[in-house]
């Protein structure tokens, strides 16, 4: 699936209920899906993991619609490799 | 972009670095991107967001790569609507 087709089916899903909750709140469940994540990390199975990217994906969409963002342009920057040294895999001397 | 291509191309940009520093310690830098995200959403202009985003989808994906979850199989939940409802817009009668 394309980052942008994944996008535009959010927009298509959720805007609307998106939009009437605004930004911030809109964050905050995104938050909580990583709160989930974090648990399902702790002692989820494969199928309960899967299914947490999934949820702060869905989310992290429909913030970067709220806040028009487009998650191609944003998945761009690491298209070749990292995005401080050039490289991949990345060569960068620091702690990362 | 394809949500798997970048979901390869972090494997390849990072993996060696994810594993030597392992799942809790790139939980904790995917939450540092979210954190900053949250700050990009406070005062950023267009461009801090976007790379907020950039790095927050990059850290997911180097998450996802280290647990062993694929992105697409992810993704795919929300492909045709709200896994919840199956509609596109979502129907569903409660708060989201």
């Amino acid at each position: 699936m394309e980052i942008s087709e994944l996008q535009t089916t959010l927009r298509r899903t959720y805007y609307q209920r998106d939009a009437k909750r605004g930004g911030d709140a809109t964050f905050r469940w995104m938050t909580e899906e990583v709160g989930e994540l974090a648990k399902a990390l702790r002692h989820g199975d494969h199928d309960e993991l899967v299914h947490e990217f999934s949820d702060v994906l869905a989310w992290l969409a429909s913030l970067a619609n709220l806040t028009g963002v487009d998650l191609e342009e944003a998945a761009a920057r690491y298209a070749h490799g990292c995005p401080k040294c050039g490289h991949a895999p990345c060569v960068c001397d620091f702690a990362r």
